[in-house]
């Protein structure tokens, strides 16, 4: 029998994430920081608009791009949060999360041999989105001297003339930076300049901790060349819903949604019907789990303080990403050693791209209790290994 | 600014079936017979599930392959419904429809310049999903004089050497036919001599009128050839769920796996609790609406015959194929005029491929009531165009 598989698929590596959950998920007494996920249930009020849409049977599909309603709310709500301003008839595609809305930002968008800028450490998906779509992935290594940002030189060094996108993952994942408007109007010079496209990931736009969220195409000029991915999973505690949404311009959109048609046909019915729920009352939920990850926030820096384990402050998203240098081991090593000597999971730098060796992803979407919990395994552990 | 598109995605022409109900749904007492969709809700205890799932704050993502659960009664019906034998842990994966598993599978095996050879009339998303994978789709024009069967000659003059995939569309949307065992077989010694892989979408595997549905997969030496997609969209009435699944060689279902992991993430959680409880208590449900839509089948086939329109019986799926070659119109303009003059959606053959010129898809997923008025006004349409 000859090879089914083809060559790209070939090259891609799984996410190095889930490996060490399918540990944790068989191992007694486990905790993990983990997963990037809030550990609130969705609102109550929100879960009842879904249970409302099922009693009333609405189980049918959709139009291809989203209930028109969902969509006109998405248009309000980016526009009072972000400034932006979209048409919801044509600029704004529902999709199943943030994920396959990356997906097909890059499929619509980049034949074989263009260049994509992705800027590490980031999420898992942007990479091998590229290699699917024939695109080739240009990495930045993101630096903790710059707190994890991107900076006008490294951008401008990385550009070659087969770039066309330039993917922003801020508020990121994993190190938790962000970038504020002076930082992104450095980034927007070279776009504008340079004839860029920018796919911004903006999933965690309600998790910043010091000051709002600026989306990269609100300054003039960007709209019309970005693509802004969000979705509900982080802010509204709705991954299992599966729902994101993309913006763009309506050149873009079109073929997207083109995309969308074929492979997925629609975003899951009672999740749209959610969502608009979730946007138009969901304010206060968004603003109480954000103060309570903030909560989280202040109490793991200041317990890594007092262990003397160094972490560069993050500002957004909920993870924090310390560094483990001074103990000479790998991240991956560290993240085993730590797994099957105390029990706790945390996820190695290098998942999220060779740039995070040296640096563990702790999510704090965890409550205070199993922090501590785990918080105290660490300290063990520090303990332990730093006596050797 | 540049062109931001990808010259693929530019080929690509837009879905045929949703144009029309785009006019549909602004026209004012226009009925529809068009969209490939259950009329009927989702049986009320497979909703319940859903509502409980959600009532239990079940908010969170799965595993990326889906629920053990699930993955497990999946299995189990496959066995016992058409013989097929799959490991739930590596040989399943759950997906947002049947559409993210076409797509899945060929991205998964295809590489540039490979052929796919994909029979038509069929469903739309074959052509799309192989052309954005690189691939090239071999279209085989089938022949209602075969009662629109894939023919083992058709086949052998599709092959050539770059030949990897055959999809096989049966039970067949738009024309309703299926293939029975012997036919199978024919396909089967081709496949196993040409050393082919399958596509067997078999969404409409329940909704068969004249014995039970045959997977090719159950062929001996197929198994380890054959991706099956399959899901709960069209036998259960759970459209808007957005839940299929696909099953093979666990070496195909892991890359598949890390494409779903990194552009979807997982399947919708509710609608996975949801689909549990339909694999496990939902047999009477499936059987009810075969048999209504079995009434509708029996019932449109007589007025056809009554009406003096020519149609092949169709055996399988939801769909009616009639002929409307004598009208001396395409396909486009026949189903245009129908619209417009007596306020009838249907959808054009050649929505499906260049070889459903001549014909309309005509759903019989409509209550009695719709489809006796949608007759009567196309028996006004027929009469005034024979008479010019």
């Amino acid at each position: 029998m000859r090879d089914p598989l083809s060559n790209k698929i070939k090259k891609i590596e799984p996410s190095g994430i889930r490996k060490f959950f399918d540990i944790v998920s068989e191992m007694k007494d486990a905790i993990s920081l983990g997963v990037g996920e809030p550990d609130f249930d969705t609102p109550w009020h929100i879960r009842e608009e879904g249970i409302y849409s099922l009693e009333h049977g609405r189980t049918f599909y959709t139009s291809n791009a989203g209930l028109k309603e969902l969509r006109s709310e998405i248009t309000k709500y980016l526009e009072r949060r972000f400034g932006l301003r979209y048409d919801p008839l044509h600029e704004v595609l529902i999709t199943v999360g943030g994920s396959e809305a990356i997906d097909g930002a890059i499929r619509a968008m980049i034949d074989p041999g263009d260049e994509v800028i992705v800027p590490q450490p980031c999420f898992v998906s942007y990479e091998p989105c590229v290699v699917l779509a024939g695109g080739v992935p240009v990495v930045i290594e993101l630096k903790e001297e710059d707190e994890f940002k991107l900076t006008k030189q490294q951008l401008l060094d990385a550009i070659t003339e087969k770039t066309k996108i330039l993917v922003m993952p801020f508020p990121n994942n994993p190190t938790g930076a962000v970038m504020t408007k002076e930082d992104l109007q450095d980034i927007v010079d070279v776009v504008l300049e340079k004839d860029l496209y920018v796919i911004s990931d903006e999933i965690y736009s309600e998790l910043t901790y010091c000051g709002n969220h600026v989306s990269i195409a609100s300054f003039p000029g960007m709209l019309e060349r970005t693509i802004v991915i969000n979705g509900f999973s982080k802010s509204y505690a709705m991954t299992g819903w599966r729902l994101g949404y993309a913006c763009g311009p309506r050149m873009i959109l079109e073929q997207m949604l083109k995309i969308h048609q074929f492979a997925i046909m629609c975003a899951p019915t009672t999740s749209q019907y959610a969502a608009v729920e979730a946007l138009r009352n969901g304010d206060d939920d968004v603003e109480k789990m954000r103060e309570a990850y903030n909560q989280r926030r202040n109490y793991l820096m200041r317990s890594f303080k007092e262990m003397g384990m160094q972490c560069f402050e993050p500002f957004g998203a909920f993870y924090a990403f310390p560094s483990i240098k001074e103990f000479g081991m790998t991240s991956e090593e560290f993240a085993d050693k730590l797994l099957h000597e105390e029990k706790v999971a945390v996820v190695p730098g290098t998942a999220f791209g060779a740039s995070g060796e040296g640096f563990l992803r702790i999510s704090y979407a965890y409550s205070i209790e199993d922090l501590k919990e785990a918080l105290a395994r660490l300290q063990a552990f520090l303990d332990n290994h730093r006596r050797k």
